[in-house]
């Protein structure tokens, strides 16, 4: 089909070309919402790889229209011959518009944009993972009613393969587990914290400095980012609707250097994690998720424990697939803009085809209160350097049923600091203890908690010891 | 549709059920050949988790009869309840099969078999690697006149989502290099020979001893099991056909754990790597395709350094995506037969809505003959300990303009050692370079020769560093 061929969507895609044969590839017209950061590579890609994609897929993707806020707003050369329109409805209406690519970000205008087009009858490719952990399921609701495919690749790890694993790999799985470093800033941040022994707030300046982090940094560093990315893998992963308001949440904020190095000296490294889990009952029968975002230590001998820097990693643990992890650049513009690609690509070969992915059926699912958490947790405290301190601390341990596997004392300048490592134990019980513990007179002053990551004993015995 | 109401594949599937509805599931008929390793954990996989598979995707997997050499042999409490036939065509041809799952392995009467059943109309899965290796495109393109779905996500890595990530995830992706630990034995007895120093023989005996290496250990050791799985990967993101027989190929059996134990002191672990890399030609137009498979010593700061005992990972290097990672357990019946599900699934939502994968253009790929490989090279040799020995071997390196980056001698019992790393330099020089030095009578004899893995330079400046 040619561009003298006007006509709808499905209709035209599916007249024409078969892939591998000599015809002329069958052109796939994209209609861009934002052209920022990702918006900018994205169009970028479509320019440089059309052809080599045409070559491979009998696709030929091509920009027809980008809508912006802004028209008048110099762009980059990449992007400049693209014709730009300041009415976003338009892009969407567009007859030669086959696919709709929104990667403006935020709630509105994207949130109705996306369902006009998915009205009309065209697949829609997003990145915006605040939007898909809000309505994801409203919104995948609608593209079923509509035929088409709504795709969101994009919005969870920048280029790695994850949703579309989850959703089609992994269909025939049941998971009990996902484990992710979904955010690249805090990783990196955290990095620079255990390598040079930075402070939160020099790591914070360092990750400004080279553009990781936002002026106003508390999407990453409060762990919404990663919150809202764990509620949509959550969602997929369990078939239910996780809210992203529902995932216990803590940031980095206020983790200490001396906590990480001394996690090290365990053999741990210091992640922010945002697990999901199936938790399943006493009774054998009832089960629930316990989906969370917090920093925890991660045995250096686990594969997460090697993701470095800004990069991003899923570490899944399934039934019968055992230990699965995917692992790459979860940011920036040109490989987040390879999954949006890719999403197009997929999207036009079902809309060739009459054929759209499955939204999953939503059932309600029962999310685990935070306090019901069973993990091992590490514990610094300050105290006075005295005769009968390490009985009375160890006594509220034993009064909370806390159970103690390590305990260290590390000389601290003129103090004394007590670091403990305990067995498995509710997170209620280990909140009485250290609010016991901080009553306490021979404590001077509370210092670190953490979670060790994996199962209730991974730490003990873990399959990846 | 239920068993009351018999009928043809996609026209029985595609009445019914939508996801998320209540209705009730669509049965997706199996007929399975092949009731071995992987054939009877599917089977059992599908017996345990269909309730669930229902409850996610609306579609309920179930398997109507099982092909198997003999229907006398005593068989698993799991798969008792089979229907088994030693007429394996007449799984194919049964009406109530939806969709043929092939797990028998070898050539024939596989690959007939699954001729039938594309002839038919019904998608075939199946994990047989060699099959696939040797004419994955000839029965891509039956598939695909036929209209129906061949996948074969089991055959590369196990559980581990490569193929589907590599088709669709990255389908807008221009792969520059794909790098896979992806035989579990081999890097099992390349853990072992590293970490407790065990020769070959040894390592080999215990892989045999806990079942994971095969009397004939051949298909594994020689490299032949990689050949066959890296040419898979590379027809799939080259987009053209690959043969495993013109993939270079040495194994691990000559590997000396001396150097092994060398290799770790310079920073590197070693492993079996198969390699695809995209080669762009001098004059900047021009580009083949380089496919081997041997060892390497890989950077310790590398993510596949990490990849230890049976577990396996493809790490993939793309244009616009940068590094990827895909980990995970590479075989097992478990494992795979978890992709096999998968697949299955998919291809019952193909069947239903009429649509089916691509098999993707093939183009003639050149493939670049080895000696034309740009690499750093690891050499050892035993040398008469006495004056003049390294200006001797020295002038040899220069002679073929093989560059040392780092050179040491290593007192070895009462004789000497020496060992190079050189800077990147051609198999050819480097060949030509060990000849020489054979027939050198300073040289008692030669030790290893290893390449170095990743980019001609990454050793050097590579971005993991």
């Amino acid at each position: 089909m040619t561009e003298n061929e006007p006509g709808h969507g499905a209709a035209r895609l599916a007249r024409g070309w078969a892939a591998g044969t000599d015809e002329a590839p069958v052109e796939v017209g994209i209609g861009l919402l934002g052209l920022g950061n990702v918006g900018g590579a994205f169009a970028e890609l479509v320019e440089d790889e059309a052809g080599a994609v045409a070559a491979r897929t009998g696709l030929r993707p091509i920009v027809r229209l980008a809508g912006v806020r802004s028209a008048a707003k110099p762009r980059s050369a990449g992007v400049r011959a693209l014709a730009l329109t300041e009415d976003l409805s338009s892009v969407v209406r567009d007859e030669r518009v086959d696919v709709v690519v929104e990667l403006m970000g935020g709630a509105e205008p994207a949130g109705e944009l996306i369902l006009d087009a998915l009205r009309l009858g065209k697949p829609v490719v997003t990145a915006n993972k605040e939007l898909i952990a809000a309505r994801g399921i409203e919104l995948s609701r609608a593209a079923e009613n509509a035929g088409v495919d709504l795709l969101y690749e994009a919005a969870v790890g920048g280029g790695i393969p994850i949703i579309r694993p989850l959703k089609e790999s992994l269909a025939g799985e049941r998971v009990e587990r996902l484990m992710g470093i979904v955010n690249g800033t805090t990783n990196f941040m955290l990095t620079r914290m255990s390598d040079d022994a930075l402070t939160y707030a020099e790591a914070l300046a360092g990750a400004q400095g080279s553009g990781l982090a936002e002026a106003d940094p508390s999407a990453d560093v409060d762990g919404h980012d990663a919150a809202a990315k764990i509620a949509i893998l959550a969602s997929i992963a369990f078939g239910g609707e996780v809210a992203a308001e529902s995932v216990y949440r803590e940031g980095i904020s206020r983790l200490d250097p001396i906590d990480i190095a001394y996690a090290r000296r365990l053999g741990f490294e210091v992640k922010l994690l945002a697990v999901a889990e199936r938790v399943h009952g006493d009774d054998g029968g009832s089960v629930s998720i316990a989906v969370r975002v917090h920093p925890a230590m991660v045995p250096r001998s686990h594969p997460l424990a090697f993701v470095r820097g800004s990069f991003n990693a899923v570490f899944i643990e399934g039934g019968a697939v055992g230990e699965l992890m995917l692992y790459g650049r979860g940011a920036g513009g040109r490989p987040t803009a390879s999954a949006v690609l890719g999403d197009v690509i997929d999207a036009a070969r079902d809309l060739r085809s009459g054929s759209c992915g499955v939204a999953g059926a939503a059932s309600a699912v029962r999310v685990r209160p935070m306090d019901d958490l069973c993990s091992q947790y590490y514990l610094s405290m300050e105290v006075l350097d005295e005769p009968g301190v390490l009985a009375a601390v160890a006594e509220v341990f034993g009064n909370h049923s806390v159970s103690i596997r390590v305990m260290e004392q590390v000389g601290l300048a003129d103090e004394a600091r007590l670091v403990f490592l305990t067995h498995v134990a509710r997170e209620a019980d280990v909140r009485a203890t250290m609010a016991d513990l901080e009553s306490l007179a021979v404590v001077k002053r509370m210092g670190g908690m953490l979670r060790v990551a994996g199962t209730a004993d991974a730490g003990e015995e873990g399959a990846w010891r």
